[in-house]
């Protein structure tokens, strides 16, 4: 692994889970946002948060949608933290994966997020849902967001990009 | 009341609640999320809508919080109807003044929603959080939202600047 | 109708919406969970409640679960209001038929709640999760819960009996 | 340590966090409720568990109410996980600290919950909220509810004492 610059690597080709999740020069782009960066080469800690969130699903607890989520957490201290969905017969008091994750990490001691990662068992990239934007937002203004579909591609997106214009804390504490 | 285009009319100035909302020549633009509110044409069944929204503050719950919001939706087929936050000791179980405005709605028979008008007393703009955001697109993916400080300014947005890439109900549905 | 005491009737037998509700001499009683319905003596105003709810089920927006909950609340000051579920795709922003109904009143100006009726069309009689529950015990200590199935039987119980020590406001207002 | 019967211990008393919880002999009563067992010896898993609850308030991100809630569940395997409450400016997205532990306890494998511990810095015992009684009875239909206060003196209740005739799974699954 050769380093590149402060903190990203030129990585290898990795296999997690079965999945092909990295070429050599990955790029993550957003087509439909604006990134901070536009060659961003992902680094170490993202690969591993990645293959935190695919592991985290076997744990899901959906029985009712049978639509099973993962999640990580990486803290701006460098821990990580995994989650799934877990779903309640009420609907109202389900949790996502997203969720479980970040009240893991606080609960932990955790008092910033860096980035989360999502997976699901769908092509389609699974995006976190308003409830959970509303939560990361709580605990991050630069949360990076990674989505990974089932055949380990990969898209990023932040929250400011997916709450824009959110309902903040400081709108009750100031 | 002069008509200038299909859906736009240029409008005497009102008052609303004693507050002056709307100036001739009002237009509405909704690029980016920065608007120029200064130039935006409010048809009548928006002003309509705000006026109700700023009603429906009246009746907020929110005796933990002590921050009042009233919001209203305009729904597909011209109907509006007003709601405000309602708090829960439990925090957990506190309904936003949007989400109100909206489950009494479709409790009546409202499919889909046009737009909802959101205010509180504060200065600045209060936006949905997320959860709300979440809602108002399982009703519409072309919602306007209206928002009303409280001098009576506006400002709008959609909810597809507010939740872009939503976790919608095609996800689980199709 | 001959009044029998200040607040109860005998009623003659009604019919709602096709079921054979109540019979003569129906007389609520409510000292434990089980109740005895033979002799239950139902008001006026609970007869009516009880149809609220099963008419507010029509417009159930429950395309996930497919499971159709009505229900209605007799505020303190005599008025009705229905509601039914309406669900999200995100699951955790799913409201229930209760919640619908009180969130109505409430931002109508209702202070405290007398009584909710609750249906489904189910056999079994569908009690309020546990979130409407804590919703109900906002707006009141001794809150009538009506049950009514798919045959239209009935059967009483109360906030007290549903949600013993509960998480209350004053634990937080006192 | 001097075994009495096949699961129960008398304990010595014991000090967690400069509190002394039990006494030789110690007997959970509950004054309002009929118990299993009149006179329930504490055993050394839920003296462990009390503690755990304790410990775990010390994360509490509680900005918006300043009550501090910690929890804890064992599981029926045998381990305990803790769980802080979590607030979300938007109230709605708030997570109690019982629903942290048991999706803490979910996502690393917990099937179902044998009891869980709460305590707050009241007095007063805090018994759990609707939507928590809720996720409880999802993992679990004979759940201890142990009850710590301040001064670390204990109560223990049941989730079927405090959430009869709960909307279960059942409901949707059979």
């Amino acid at each position: 692994m050769r380093k590149t610059e402060s903190n990203f690597f030129y990585i290898q080709p990795i296999v997690v889970s079965d999945y092909l999740i990295f070429d050599n020069n990955y790029r993550a782009e957003s087509h439909f946002f604006h990134m901070q960066s536009e060659e961003m080469y992902m680094n170490e800690q993202y690969a591993e948060l990645i293959e935190a969130a695919i592991a985290a699903k076997k744990f899901s607890y959906s029985p009712y949608s049978l639509f099973r989520v993962g999640a990580a957490i990486l803290s701006e201290d460098g821990q990580i933290f995994k989650g799934c969905n877990i779903e309640n017969v009420s609907y109202g008091a389900t949790n996502c994966a997203e969720r479980t994750a970040i009240f893991k990490g606080v609960s932990e001691g955790v008092k910033s997020i860096k980035a989360i990662a999502i997976t699901s068992d769908e092509e389609d990239f699974t995006y976190p849902c308003g409830i959970c934007r509303q939560v990361i937002c709580e605990f991050g203004t630069e949360v990076d967001i990674l989505l990974v579909n089932n055949k380990g591609e990969t898209r990023m997106s932040s929250i400011k990009e997916l709450l824009p214009n959110s309902f903040s804390k400081e709108t009750l504490l100031d």
